[in-house]
């Protein structure tokens, strides 16, 4: 992901965004289409590759009538649409491939929860990136959306950018079966990519709770339990998003859905195994940090008692000290022991082993 | 929601008021009409649209006559009930539509828990909205009841106001499908309104949390533990009125039931989505506000620290000092310091190498 | 319920109750009728009430030789026992109606767990009604059971006095279709007034709540803590007997059983709902209760604060101001500015000085 | 349970026990009969009874060659073995009535989790006793195992002494149905004896939670949370040996086990009801017991919270006074008031109203 | 496992390692062959053993082309690989057994779940061994993977040592059923290995935990804290490691796989019987450590208030004399107790007077 890339990436830290968005359109009837999600300048970018025993094309869409003699060409088609701030785009897109309105809301709507949808033509899934800023503690998500169709795939990114380069090296380069084995098995690549994602951000939050971890021990305050709070925040938000996606897999890899060939199962299931494990992993983050918020609580607990033993030891030490030279600082007329010859030197031998008892007492104690 | 209307609402703070209208009822015979709920000197209305593939006519009910031609007329019929507080109105329309009494009763009842009934003739589906009160921090619940039948939609609104207008306007300006698509489709249209309505009261919820998270880092007091609690009970409250919606979709979705057609399911799984969405977020906005507390807890921690650490470090500068001064304030005969030339000076170097030794020692253990 | 019935109930405090009546009977063969329960010297009184079309009869069984040809009258038999001190009774009753003594044996034992059992020739139902005394905070339990056979209903209280009064007036008036419907019917409508029963339960229990809350506002004290405990515990009480009816009535309403007609499942559906409702209400009091007693944790470190803070406040005020009297008490003999003209009014000043610095300090502070 | 068993009771105080014991046989191969369990001294007895209609004979087994005519005469058998340290014992029964070798493993070793298994020619059913010593709080665990064929039942007692010595004695006293039922019912009445016990386990945990209830509220100290947390340990421990009772139950009372006659059927049902019963309050349990450590938290911080009033309101009333006297304790040449006539009457005044102002306020803020 | 080994074993302390290899490949096509885990220099071993009715031979691999002769020779085959550093080697494997790249991924990627898959010529299965040193706290997991086909089982360790030296002990001794059983006997064993090898390792946390319980008791600090923090950590981790077993277990016992013989699944059972005996004694080890963080924090609390005992016990005996003093102390000109003849020693004893009331005071109290 590119640093210009990042500025225009929505926080998790509002938590009104989730919902907020959505109720801006409500009221609207249902299949209404409308980009809600971070504005942008940028114009989105349609990019077509056509492949099958080999990549025959990769451009850049100019117009739309060019995709329907694509189809019949007898290729497999990938045509990916990064950035969704040009609604007419999007329809003009649903209008040639035949997707009813309440997808391409659900494609435009980038505050939906990851889901699959069979249909009768094709197969429609909706899936989140999360990208794990360590500096700021937030999670940046970015919703992609998939269509699969009989010999095509549609893929929407929400930002400009390109998390799926890689895949079109390697698809160029004829690395595995991307170019010859057709769209589904371009969607289980894709999907793979996404979660090879979550581990690259587990790895990140895992590193960062390490140094939460380190802090604690060593000098823990007030913006250490911050900094947990916001972590445990984020896991539920990462949860959320990652959860659904076993239920996802389950479906379209079970499914007797026709446009899923039977040899790309396997690596469906290869990718619901790291779906759970991710979701394991998730888990148990969450109970460490809800460890960790225990180890904050009796660490503070500690300190309070380690200021409390200073000012005991030191206030049972002189206090007593006080009183007895207050006692011969009275101005009795008849206190023999003030002019008694040796009257000083015995207060100070008092004085001397009442303090020596004091600490012998607290080292007995253990306090220090 | 008209301001007007709000007076009217009722409030779910006392606690007693879900099972204390339904004890009023104790005794009584199963069936019996009684309206549980907050009484109102409005009268209701009810009010006829009937649709088909146009609007054919909107008006204002005088006589349960007129309705008896218009389910014959082979158009549709859309009948809106504002107020529960005349009986015998809702009595008078159960016979018409042989309503057996089971079902008016929970109707007139706004403690209803939400829920489905398929029967025989008709479909019987209770849910509530949920409006947010960013001042109270209240959640203030209007049961709503709907009955669909072959041709006719019933719909029983506790309270006067019009959370369907829109749905009405949107009827009559012909837009989307909703004049043309029989009673399953409006019935749809208005439950989607209902989950909108959640995503709304979502978003000002989580308004509300973030000033109280902004509050718990500025500064954290009584009155903000008293508003996380009382959000988490109006979350308690809101999750037993959100979570049977999911229980509700399924079975009306994926039942055989006849007057639910084809064409409306797509749009019910959809609804169905955002139900799963709210309660997924409705669990992570209860995580959160658990986590508030560990906050509060310990920020009440770290005040205390703060309070005892301002104590200490005054006592153990001043105890060891006011202890000198007394020393030399005893009225021993003999105590030669007193007479020495630089005897004071020297109690003033004592003094101020202690309260040195002092505030180095605190520096070192990081109090200030 | 009478007055004079409350002293016969049986607490719940003792833990151990549940328990221990239970192994008085360890060792004894299976089937031993023993009556474990609170012992009472009241006779138990059998009640029979004959019904079909109409009442027919209403009297106190004085041989258990009435009962047979009665069964044979082609008349419904409704027969009340209040009362289980008198095992031989219960014996008799049980030899004319053949129920075995492993059934008998669950009647007689009130620590008995809610259940129903489907057998050959009869239905049976164990239940709760639970009455909850706000002036002890404590929940009194009653065991109920049901007998329902082909045209016979039997039904057995632990305790003398009528929670079923109500019903047989109904009956007797003709109100409803208590008469004409069957002792399937009489069932339902029986397990109604004990569902109705928990609905007033609840409503004492969420006022005994906003009692307790209002207290955790105003003034929290150690009864505050131990109340919130008792109702707590009360909860867990309550919810172990109320959750075994959802799962009773599930099974009897869905069962082919034949004494069931079809026309009174719809019925008891709907009782279903209300004990679903009655459960989910237990859930959030127990969330809204564990919440408190975090309310009730920080108000106590609240207040240690407070007592801190005052403590602080006085005592970093007087410290430095006794250390300078402390300074102008020594003795020394060479201590120029007690000897200066204006020394006792620059310790005036500087006094004055040190005591608003404090002060400006701490109210800097927030701490008043 | 007699007193000089006790002794040779295991403890469940060391959590390494369970897993321990095990892992001695780590390394052997599976089927390998060792005795995982308490040595004993004891020689096993093995005591035969043989009944049908009647019992036949009761004696102490000599030789193995004993049983082979027994099983064949149309009799049931009852083997009962007490004791499990003589390993070979245990082989040659297995050896007489075909027990494969991992089903011997299992009997022999004592820290097996309670478990059904259903084979050809037998069902083998291990469960645990349990004993709660008041004493010591700790939870002392015996294994039972059962083998139930056609006509025979073996049962396997890990320690010598007679828990079934009741059964026994009513089997003789020809009590129910014991002598006639074969040993499926022999089988039940076995096992309503063990979950007899547990609910006098119940009853005696439940004393204890008691005590420590009243201790809670009268002066907790650190041994009454030691003592929480002991009996939530026990708990968990008893939990794990109680849950798997259901599964076991539901299994052979459903299963169409050919052993298990029809008419024993609904009275392992009983034992299944039973058996829940105790889950159900061991859960709740498990609940108060959570609860119980918040009161013993908050009662520590109200103990800290009184500690802290106390020092307060002493130091607060003279701080201020020992500061007055401080004041007139200087040694300025120029003191107008020490000379004033009632200068010494003024500061009594000063220090009493000083002094009433401070008590005052503390009762105003309701601290005595 | 020898003490050489322990330096190359991996560790579970840092989080982010279960992640952080996994990213390591993000971005790699799937099927990409990769050793992630710990790198190191040993050249693995392959070591083959052929048996069937008895051990025919025993040897280490020196070329790919000697395994096709031995799989048609109608012999068992085992083949244990040790080390998974040279990827050529295992990848030459695959190809000899025609294993997919898919599966070849899995067995070289150590940070893997545990996991069965049924393929149509084999069956895959993923294990975990773990080893807790109770020196560091830590548990060092070591990834083994089998895979079982018609007549031959290969193993994967991870690690160069030897686990299942003993059952090769045992295999050559011909000790139980072994040599003749097949290799899904063999699988058995290995997997029983395995699963024993648990219950070394509770053992030894369960002696960790009673070190810490007694820590717990006799001194509670910082350490003790940390130590519990570790060991909740390391039993998220292993449950981790543990909990799939029981599905994996479930799976291939039940499945209708060819390749497990019906012989075999009886101890499959066994096996599975005691992995769900481990999960189990996992979950209560979790409950006892949560136990464990509320003693240590009320211990931590208990401290505080027996520092703030001492303090207030000190404080409060010597503040009110010393203000006794200080009255003394004071100059004004006319004090008349100054000159009493018995002034002196009536201060002495309201002094002793005010110490015995404050000390009586505390002890009624109960503070020592």
């Amino acid at each position: 992901m590119s640093a210009g890339k990042k500025s225009k990436q929505k926080s998790t830290r509002r938590l009104s965004e989730v919902a907020g968005r959505r109720s801006e359109k409500s009221g609207l009837p249902p299949g209404s289409l409308v980009h809600i999600g971070e504005p942008s300048e940028d114009n989105p970018k349609i990019r077509v590759i056509t492949f099958g025993k080999k990549i025959h094309d990769d451009f850049e869409l100019q117009s739309f009538d060019a995709i329907e003699p694509l189809l019949k060409s007898g290729q497999f088609l990938w045509i990916n649409v990064d950035g969704l701030n040009r609604v007419d785009l999007i329809e003009s897109l649903g209008k040639v491939f035949s997707i009813n309105d309440l997808i391409l809301e659900d494609i435009l709507n980038t505050t939906q929860r990851p889901k699959a949808e069979i249909l009768d033509n094709f197969l429609f899934i909706i899936l989140k990136t999360l990208n794990f800023d360590e500096q700021t503690g937030e999670t940046y998500p970015e919703q992609l959306s998939f269509i699969l169709g009989h010999n095509y795939l549609l893929s929407f990114q929400e930002l400009a950018g390109d998390p799926f380069d890689e895949i079109r090296t390697r698809m160029k380069a004829g690395i595995g079966k991307l170019q010859s084995s057709g769209p589904d098995f371009l969607l289980y690549a894709l999907m793979d990519a996404v979660v090879d994602n979550y581990f690259v951000m587990l790895e990140k939050i895992a590193e960062k709770m390490e140094i939460i971890e380190d802090e604690l021990v060593a000098d823990p305050n007030k913006s250490t339990l911050a900094m947990i709070h916001k972590l445990k925040n984020n896991l539920i938000y990462v949860r959320r998003s990652v959860w659904p996606l076993r239920e996802i897999l389950t479906r379209i890899s079970n499914s007797e859905y026709p446009f899923i060939q039977e040899t790309t199962r396997p690596y469906l299931r290869d990718v619901y195994d790291h779906a759970v494990h991710v979701v394991d992993v998730l888990e148990s983050y969450r109970d460490v940090a809800s460890g960790m918020i225990d180890i904050y609580l009796s660490s503070v607990s500690n300190k309070l008692n380690e200021t409390m033993k200073v000012l005991t030891i030191i206030a049972t030490i002189f206090i007593p000290l006080t009183f007895i030279t207050g006692w011969y600082g009275m101005n009795f007329k008849d206190m023999p022991e003030l002019s008694w010859e040796y009257g000083y030197q015995m207060v100070m031998i008092i004085a001397g082993a009442v303090a020596a008892g004091m600490l012998a007492f607290f080292r007995r104690k253990g306090w220090f």
